[in-house]
């Protein structure tokens, strides 16, 4: 995610040091997974001390780990509790749904963002389309499976090779609809080309009635969810063409939520609980 | 993991207010997902101001997000990107090795370290047994199947119920040697047994001539992989019982470990990079 600059600058009313210390976990990226303290201090422009006193501070509570033999620092355990936490919290529904309700406004159809799941894809958040439920039951947590259907083949699709095969690779490929692709080879080149023309596109694969098209929605270069538009077949004579633009603009914009969330501009004058 | 009490006074040379920030951070929890100014005030025995001041800070760079109807914060985006690192960053290696090399030393078997990875447990650290190698490729990044050998069914034994008949439900399970359990009435009551007896032992049902005896390791309550260790069976002739104790002591400082990383005792003089 080192495409997402960021502005480095505290920002008004924020405690620096604070600021500071979260600069320095921001900093560890995938590309770049240990720092060194004098690596640190040249980064940011902090005189040496004060990048060793944040990088012990932030391993005094687990967020870093140093290493024994070469005194370099990398990312800690108490992430791995807080990553775990961070799908149960409510907050990606929260960051999703202003983006879902716009683009069904616009559209007026159902707007699904789901995330993979064992070979699945779950539904975190869903806006209805206004020609009513698509389904008698709730759409949010639902599972799609990983080889039916646009919502799934738009985010595995954009998997790396090697994953996919394995994923794909001796799995039972369970028949939905007529339309429903069960071989492996020609689900392999369908999502190549899924790949190649940035969203998926299907009629029918899953629920016989309903078309659907969705594209990936990405964390840095890698792939996270999906983003798709559903209804019933005949809402989408013209293909999903009329569609893409908008489709394609939530995505980005749900996107940067994820990665720069939105704030409130100003603080609360009396702060509440 | 409530259940892991965290000492709030600052350690000497840390930075007070990065401190504080984080002990914000790790009081989100699953069982108490969203916080008001006010709660972590007293929470904490801080003034609203400085509880504000620590909760936007946290907020302007995506650790928190405050929802605009309730003014409650949340885990924030930015630990979602820190959380797809982790596992990838080392951290995970560096402090889970001496905990497997004193256990090898202790038992003279081949000891692994797996985390689930999609209907499979991957391996992430590895010490081989003192009767040398028990295969002739790598350890680390191996993959084991989720219906066979003691790895496997230590962890899936402990998922929620729900969450395991839905990933064993209507799986093909391939027989690896004439041992494999590949029916998935007869699995779900070893799986329950496995549970109940808190461990899992298998002779032979991935390799044909090799025991496992392993356990799971949680983080908190939830399970989070295995701790297993394998040898050729002849190795043992007398059960997995004789080996209990200390597999049990290693996973419980795995699991201290990865809540609470062991410290440097002192800041090294001459900081080095």
């Amino acid at each position: 995610m080192s495409e997402i600059p960021l502005d480095r600058k505290t920002p008004a009313g924020a405690l620096q040091t604070v600021d500071r210390a979260l600069l320095v976990l921001l900093a560890f990226e995938r590309t770049r997974p240990d720092w060194g303290v004098t690596e640190v201090a040249a980064e940011f422009g902090w005189d040496t001390s004060v990048a060793q006193r944040l990088l012990s501070t932030l391993a005094g509570r687990g967020f870093l780990v140093s290493d024994p033999a070469t005194r370099r620092y990398r990312i800690g355990p108490a992430v791995l509790r807080l990553g775990r936490l961070w799908e149960r919290s409510g907050s990606l529904e929260l960051l999703a749904a202003p983006v879902l309700e716009e683009l069904g406004r616009v559209t007026g159809d159902t707007v699904l963002f789901c995330l993979p799941d064992s070979f699945h894809m779950r539904c975190v958040a869903a806006v209805e389309g206004e020609s009513g439920p698509l389904r008698y039951y709730p759409l949010v947590g639902e599972l799609y499976p990983a080889h039916a259907g646009a919502t799934a083949k738009s985010f595995y699709a954009f998997l790396p090779d090697e994953q996919r095969h394995r994923l794909f690779r001796g799995r039972p490929m369970a028949r939905f609809t007529d339309r429903t692709v069960t071989d492996p080879d020609e689900l392999e080149r369908e999502l190549v080309q899924v790949r190649a023309q940035g969203y998926a596109w299907t009629v029918g694969e899953y629920d016989a009635g309903i078309a659907t098209v969705a594209v990936p929605v990405f964390l840095g270069r890698e792939p996270y969810g999906s983003l798709s538009l559903g209804g019933a077949k005949e809402r989408f004579t013209d293909g999903p063409e009329g569609r893409l633009d908008a489709l394609r603009k939530a995505a980005r914009l749900l996107e940067k939520r994820l990665t720069h969330p939105p704030q409130r501009t100003r603080k609360p004058r009396a702060p509440q609980s």
